[in-house]
Order: C-alpha cells, then sequence, then structure tokens
C-alpha cells in the first residue's frame, strides 16, 4: 500500500523527527534532575529542541493542509503531530518553572518521575519509528502496550510523591512548586500515551 | 431506521453500562462523602468500576475501529464514549486524592457537590437509555436540558464552595487540598454536559 | 465561491458577533485591572456578555447541524466557534475568581497580561472579519502572524509574573491566588492562538 504513495514518506519522517526530538529533550532533562546539573546552557538547549519540534510540527500541518491523499486519515496525522509536539512543550514548560520556582534540589520522586517519562519517550519513538513499515504491526502494538504499563506506572509514582508532599506538616509553599512539577511530568507521560492510542487505532483501521 | 441494523444495538448496550458504571460510582462517592465512610473496601471498589468502564471504552473503539455501518457519525460515538468513561476517571481520581490529601472530614459544599455530580450521571443514564429508541428524542433532550441546568446549579455551588474556603485567613495546605477536591468534582459535572452536547447534536442531526 | 451560497453568510456574521463580544469583555476586564475599579456592576456586565456569546456559540451549532452546505469543513466551524466561546468564558471565569479571592489590589504584571489579552482579541476580531472575504486572505494570515506574537508576549509575561511571585518568601495563600489569575489569563490569550491556529487552516485548505 505505501509503495504506492513514495512521497507520502515524508509524514513517516516528520513524525519520527518529532519523536526523536521527544528523546532527546526527555533525556537531558533526566540527565539534568538525576545529576542535579542545572546550566542555564542546558535550559537553553531545551528551548532549542522545543523550537526544533514546533517546526517540524508546523510542517506536518502543511504538508497535511496540501496534500489530497495521505497515509492514514487527516485527522490522525494531525491529532498525532499535535500530540507528540505536546510532549516537549511539556518538558520544556516544566524545566522553565523549575528555574521559576528557585528549586534548589532533586528527589527520589523526581528523579523516578522523569525516568519513566524518557522510557516512554523511547517506547514512542520506537512505536512511530515501526508505524511505517506494514509487516511490523504486531511489534508497533507490543510497544504501546509498553507504553501503556508506563503510563500507569507513571501514576503508582505521581501517587506515592503526592503522598509523600502532603505527608506530615508539609511548607505550603514547597507544596505548590512541587505538585505543580510532579504533575507536568505525569502529564507529559499522559500524552506519550495519548500518542500510543492514535497509533493503535490508525492500526486496526488498517487491518 | 435503527430496525435496519440490528447489530448496531450492540454501541447503545456500550454507551448504557458505562452511563451506568458512571451512576454506581457517583452513587458510592457521595455515599462516602455524606456518612464519611472511608473503608479502604470503597476506594477498591471505586477502582475496580474505573477499571470495568475502561474496558467497555475500550469495546466501543474496537467495534468502531472495525465498523463499516454505524447508528450516528463515527467522531460522535467515539466523544461520547470516551467523555462517559472521563467521568468515572475523574470519581475515582477525586476519591484517591481525598486519600493522599489525609482529609479528615466531609464539609456541606463536599457533600452538595457530590450529590449534583450524582443527580448529573442519572440524568445522563436516562438521556443515553432513551438515545436508542427514536420516538424519545423530546423526552431525551428534556434529560439534556436538565444536565445543563445541573451543571450550573454545580458552578454556583463551587463558587460558593471556593468562596467560603477563601474567607478570613485560611490554612494555605487546606486550601490547595480542598480547593482541588472541588474543582475536580465541577469538572467531573462538566463532562456530563459534555455529554449531553454530544446527544443534542446527534439527536439534531437525525432530525 | 461565497457569492454562491448567500445564505452560508450568516455563519461570518455570528462569528463576527462572538470575535465582538470577547473584545468587549477583554476591554473591560483591562479597564477594571488598570484603573481597580470593581463595581458589582461590571462584574454583572461581563456575565451577561458571556452569556449572550453562549447563545451565538449555540446559534452556530443549530444551525451547522442543519446546513448542508457550509462555507468551509463542518469541524473547522464547531471548532472555530468553540474556541472563540472559551475566550470569554475565561474572561468571566478569571473575575469571578478575583472576587471570590478577595483581591485587593491590582498589579503591573495583572495589567500587562490583560492588555496583551485585550490586544490579541482585537486581531481576532480582525482576522475573523476579513475570514469572509477572499481578497483579504493575506491581510488576515498577517493578524494571526501578530496573534502568535502575542501569545508569546503572553508567555513571556507569566513567567515574569509567576518569578516575581515566588521571589523571596512570598505568603502560600497570596501565591495561590495570584498564581491562578495570572496562568487564567495566560490560557485566554493561548485560546486567541488557537483560533488563529484553525483560520490559518481555513484559509490554506481554501488556497
Amino acid at each position: 500500500m505505501f509503495g504506492l504513495m513514495p512521497r507520502e514518506d515524508k509524514f513517516f519522517d516528520l513524525f519520527e523527527v518529532q519523536a526523536a526530538n521527544n528523546v532527546t529533550a526527555a533525556k537531558l532533562f533526566f540527565d539534568m534532575v538525576q545529576s542535579w546539573s542545572l546550566e542555564p546552557e542546558r535550559f537553553r538547549r531545551l528551548q532549542e529542541i522545543e523550537h526544533e519540534s514546533d517546526i517540524t510540527t508546523h510542517e506536518v500541518y502543511d504538508k497535511l493542509n496540501r496534500s489530497f491523499i495521505t497515509p492514514f486519515d487527516r485527522e490522525d496525522i494531525h491529532e498525532l503531530a499535535s500530540e507528540l509536539d505536546d510532549v516537549v512543550d511539556l518538558v520544556q514548560s516544566i524545566a522553565t518553572r523549575m528555574q521559576l520556582f528557585h528549586i534548589e534540589k532533586t528527589t527520589p520522586e523526581l528523579v523516578a518521575l522523569s525516568e519513566t517519562l524518557w522510557n516512554a519517550t523511547e517506547a514512542v519513538l520506537k512505536a512511530v519509528t515501526g508505524l511505517r513499515d506494514p509487516g511490523k504491526t504486531r511489534r508497533v502494538l507490543d510497544y504501546c502496550i509498553e507504553i501503556n504499563r508506563l503510563e500507569n506506572a507513571g501514576d503508582r509514582l505521581l501517587e506515592n510523591a503526592i503522598g509523600k508532599l502532603f505527608h506530615g506538616t508539609p511548607d505550603a509553599l514547597q507544596v505548590i512548586k512541587w505538585k505543580e512539577i510532579y504533575e507536568g511530568i505525569e502529564i507529559a507521560i499522559d500524552k506519550c500515551e495519548d500518542v500510543a492510542n492514535i497509533i493503535e487505532s490508525i492500526l486496526v483501521k488498517q487491518a
């Protein structure tokens, strides 16, 4: 089927660029919080990645609006591009909040959530890369299951983090800051699951 | 019209299961906060209901992706299933937060908001049940109006709850906890209105 | 093209009413926070505008459900109407929160954010007004670029406002209140950008 539409390959190229950008951003964020290395250079790099992803996303929209034939449903293409872009937006925005909140140290909960997000972006990249090859449907669905598993793990990690945050008589200001950061990462992991859901739906329709 | 597509009845069966699950969850939550009976067994039951609803929702998606003929627009079916599922997700997530926040007593505002949510889920169940019967269009639209009325009532209850919460010099930590719980219930009521909006739109298109 | 469908002009009339309502609401809100004139009459006026916008939005939905021919994609019409309505909803809801929170003074950050929102609603009105005239495509796209610029400016203003809010050892209760107000305005500006994105997509498809 795809052999007949070689020019539509471009969509898959762009999705892969987006998904790879998400891995780069999530990996960088994980490194920052794990080693607590918050050099301004790293925040700037995150902003660059976010900006590059923006440009790629608009390339998808543009190509979509100008194409008569698309490899799958127009809405699915739009939603896939939009949600892939949301992941890096969220990572960058959490990092900015960490700066604005003057967060002074990392926590095991932050490291665990960030690692799960990074793992989820890796699984999304594998799923997106497999999407162009009809022979890999089974494997792509397995990556989607893995993303669902990571999202569930993220939910448990968030509950644990919130539970610890509210334990005893915490400082309200610290609660405001950390709640937003923890929840932000969980929302980014949720977005990875949204991507997996669209991919599953695309594959079922092609079956 | 529906007589010609007997197999499509399955969609209506699944929507009714989802809507009934929402009533069960909202009723259980109302009972919990009214009598302040927070046995772990009840939280577990809420999680079970949420999990059952997940499975039903995915059954709708699956059936949708595999059906050539559907009783109404594919997108409307997807959105209806997705928003019915959101209601129980929200109820379960508010309950979990109540546990994590170590909430120690109920408030009249919490009871009033929970009762309105329960009433809204009841009206949604009636509207969804009437949807399969073309002769009940007028009655279904009346349930939708009732849901809109309950959503407006919920808005007023939330304003009242927030007003009381910020009255005087409250403890910031209590404000953080209760604000999230009150707003969570109002979002769940909003979701019931989203369901009513889709149902209205489906009925108008069929007219 | 539009000359052949004179009755579809009604959609453009309704969009313009919605966009003009947003300007009125945003301008009123800006005046309120700039001169810190919070007479109850002004809050009532905002509620009226929000209510009028609701009615117009439902007129669009109704007309959409009853029309066989539409000036552009049905979904784009629905989304455009829905997001135009979101702007005034958000403005009204931020004003209500200001009352409930007993906010006692304005801040330069609040004035700057509100002015940017007002400017964004003005640019949206110009873009929406130009949409009915195929000869103004280039100008409409320029307004969309202007809205994007204002959204970026809003992001920077919000970061500055949050940074100031968390500077030193602020009172947690004040942080809760102001964070919600600042972020609410930024979300309303974001909605203006969502409107610009739909308009751009409509124009590209017509090209």
